[in-house]
């Protein structure tokens, strides 16, 4: 089985985030046919290395799980095979059928590999595989240099922006309906957060060399106690995403300025990463797969790489800006294309 | 004991909407002791019919279930027994206990009197035990004229107004939110949603001599896929309270004209009922109340009488500002007072 058709298969084992499993014994399925990978596993995380010796040794990480269905599952191809449309086709199960491709086709690597897969990338930190991993052995994760197969348009995309979430309160008096005038409306007043978020305008700073683009989104909204009573409470989660040159500390201060009347609470907080393409390995890798890196927008474990003090890059065939749409895809050549640039760099 | 005891009583027994079964239990026990009386039980409603043969037929209605509790409840007096605070006080048990004292307190009234208490007016008009029963079993309740211990303040309140909801969604389209820009944000813009609703000024019409004041509110919010997802839907739920010079389809018409960019969806919808107090017995009740009538702005079952063409008015304890409030209380006066006006009306 091709890269495309491995994808297409992968695809249609349903993986939404905390539902990993069947996909994870396919996984291990595969990994453990392979003598010369020594394969553990965490959860429904897989860690599969070679133990060659190499002076150098890279990891490839690639999360397994999907954001919700949206009408887009199982997979499709379009008439001519160039077009593979459904649900974690570009983030990333493409990206997972390249590393399972040279998990296979690439047993004796000029560099030793450490292939991840690891499970819970599109929910909450605190359920993440490769974070969890990064707590319970991160000797596992040992390395001089990681790549993220994560959508990237077939481009080496350095750093990462940050993602916060916090939910802003606006609160109210109850109040019959038929008498509102004796209540004040939660609702309404969570009107000014909304406008708060529509006269936003987005920063797109250049750091050292790539320029990102921030983001503020409301992610949920509720409100509401019964059909004839005006609410007295109604909360909106927004979703900041900034870029690597703001702290996770600056990210929280800059969110409770700009919501200074109402009671904003921190949910999560996950820092990005500076480009960090100086480093010897990553300017070689850089330099073998040719294009013209550039900024990561969002949110990936490079910055849960740069935490633990490893350089790390994006580079996957996906594409980014497609990610969570119902009619993500990906196309057949990209796939291909990754494979053969990291068979040739692993390999000459 | 007496109404007010009775009344903190009856709130001791809770009675959320739907969960009303061990209060329909308690009235029942209470009505069947009394010997001048036909009772018959419909789900959680009872009614009770004196069967001496009069000219006319008086009857005499209240709902026994409440709003969710919000931290009012039980009941509580205050140190000088002149105020009971708690859920449902007002609205409306302080109503009920003034039934249950005419019930035991009169046997042999001057018009044969129907008492209806009756399940579930808090919540969508399907399952109010009153229209349930003006569907079942209208014939239990015909009479001359009707009237509805609603929290009036201890005046007569005539008429009553509409009450419709109706579901308004903005639609936008999904993206990942570290590429936003990409997408469209559904709760961004259900922002113009809530500024129609900032905006709107209440009408005051006067019909019949009497002043209504309408009202317009969200009830609920929701949005939302994921935590990372830019949302492509989100529904205002709406409440508006209209005067009875407005038809049910002007009413949904209106709203539908309100909200023009926007997906509408009439979710239920009960017309008001003008004042009506010229018919005779109405009259006749209102001088022996002796205090000038006054509009009433909730949506009461006075709508459902009017539909079965029985003239009916509100007139009951407790303060119709109130209701609905975490501070919710009836005054203990008004309660002995409202029972010393009907027993002599019913019994002179």
């Amino acid at each position: 089985m091709d890269g495309p058709d491995l994808t297409a298969a992968l695809v249609d084992i349903a993986s939404v985030s905390g539902n990993e499993g069947p996909l994870a014994d396919a996984i291990e399925r595969a990994l453990r046919r392979l003598r010369h990978l020594e394969v553990t596993r965490h959860g429904n995380t897989l860690v599969a290395r070679t133990a060659l010796g190499r002076k150098e040794r890279v990891v490839l990480a690639g999360h397994i799980d999907t954001v919700p269905h949206a009408g887009n599952f199982p997979s499709q191809w379009d008439a001519e095979r160039v077009r593979l449309t459904g649900v974690g086709t570009s983030d990333m199960k493409a990206g997972v059928a390249v590393q399972l491709r040279l998990a296979a086709g690439v047993p004796e690597p000029n560099r030793d590999i450490t292939y991840v897969f690891y499970e819970c990338e599109e929910v909450d930190v605190a359920q993440n595989g490769l974070y969890l991993l990064s707590r319970s052995a991160p000797e596992l994760l040992a390395g001089d240099f990681a790549i993220l197969l994560e959508p990237s348009g077939g481009s080496v995309e350095g750093g990462c922006q940050g993602t916060l979430r916090a939910a802003v309160t606006a609160r109210g008096a109850r109040a019959h309906t038929a008498r509102s005038w004796m209540g004040k409306n939660a609702i309404h007043e969570a009107a000014a957060i909304l406008d708060v978020l529509r006269a936003w305008e987005a920063r797109k700073p250049v750091v050292d060399g790539l320029q990102y683009h921030e983001g503020l989104n409301a992610v949920e909204i509720s409100g509401g106690v019964a059909g004839n009573v005006v609410p007295d409470e109604c909360t909106v989660t927004v979703n900041y995403r900034y870029a690597p040159d703001t702290s996770g500390e600056q990210a929280e201060a800059y969110i409770r300025d700009l919501f200074p009347a109402w009671e904003v609470t921190i949910l999560d907080n996950a820092p990005g990463a500076r480009p960090g393409l100086a480093a010897p390995l990553a300017a070689a890798f850089v330099a073998a797969v040719g294009a013209e890196p550039r900024a990561k927008l969002g949110w990936t474990d490079v910055a849960r790489f740069a935490e633990l003090g490893i350089p790390a890059v994006n580079y996957g065939p996906g594409r980014p800006e497609i990610a969570h749409t119902p009619g993500e895809y990906v196309e057949a050549a990209p796939i291909t294309a990754a494979e053969q640039s990291l068979t040739t760099w692993l390999t000459t």
